[in-house]
């Protein structure tokens, strides 16, 4: 089973992650965390370069990058546990890449973001996708709070364009399962819980 | 003016750009030379993870930052270089992407990798392509003569089936000018020098 964790920068992913995880191996599941971009070596290397605030990347060598991570963590990790039989959560997979670099940086046709993202993805579809929603302005505060990445500088027009993306593709997909990320964590981590 | 150079490792690319950059610059003309991948910050950064020999590397993650590479490259350095009347030489281009990764690792239909070459050069062609061909036996001679990186270090197979790969681009493309790479460095010079 593969569940994925989509949401703005901010919304409170890992620490849910974190609650899955502990909560399905008391269950005892076999479970395999993997965030993007990273996961696999080659993988955190690009993950490196990508976050490093320092880096001047193009807008299509971002998507490509974030692809080439993406391929590598799918053939070395996640089909080998996949076909060990461990639950495999991800923070973050290809839905990012359509709301980040498609809504948010429009650096391609969607179409076109879709067909790469099934090339890095080796076709793999998620069975659960969690997208923990949170307003604007909330996960504006809630990243200010801490040290920025390369990718956490744009700006709130850029948020403003990922967070109408996710809304759209929630509409779009039904793995797609809502959550309210102002709720307190206990009762977010509760409702994923009874979800599963 | 843009310029690529291509052929299996070994044929001598290297030398007669150098030559080329000298011949050119002796007429006046502004030159920059670019090898792939690399040329830029970025793209350098991705060079050293494609070449390192203990690198654990998917064809299709290869492929991704190729591509990523070159479209750092072409944003950052070849589109400003050409607008500014430079001509641009190139130590490979996406020809070899379609050599190596397409006919040599087979990694993806043909038709896939043409349309993201597309991409990551933002639909640059090439003026000229100079092909130095080299018989298989000596390239590989050559290249067993140096250290090898981690592309160099795919066998016998592999080189054979790019060989065949740029054979057939030769056919397709006008823009491809053929030399022997077997031929004396200066010969092959003369004959760059005449062509242009």
């Amino acid at each position: 089973m593969l569940i994925t964790f989509e949401g703005i920068d901010g919304c409170g992913k890992s620490t849910q992650i974190n609650l899955l995880k502990q909560y399905l191996e008391d269950k005892g599941k076999h479970v395999q965390v993997y965030r993007e971009p990273g996961g696999a070596y080659i993988a955190e290397e690009i993950r490196s370069l990508l976050l490093d605030s320092k880096n001047d990347i193009s807008a299509i060598s971002e998507l490509l990058l974030f692809s080439a991570a993406r391929a590598q963590l799918v053939q070395e990790k996640i089909i080998p546990d996949l076909e060990n039989g461990s639950v495999v959560i991800l923070d973050r997979f290809y839905d990012s890449t359509i709301a980040y670099q498609g809504y948010g940086r429009s650096v391609l046709p969607l179409k076109e973001i879709v067909t790469l993202n099934k090339v890095a993805s080796h076709g793999l579809i998620p069975d659960l996708t969690f997208y923990l929603r949170l307003p604007l302005n909330l996960a504006s505060q809630r990243r200010s709070e801490r040290a920025r990445d390369r990718m956490e500088m744009a700006g709130n027009e850029f948020y403003t364009r990922v967070f109408e993306g996710y809304e759209l593709m929630v509409k779009e997909h039904p793995r797609f399962i809502v959550l309210d990320g102002a709720h307190p964590i206990e009762s977010i981590a509760l409702e994923i819980q009874q979800y599963l």
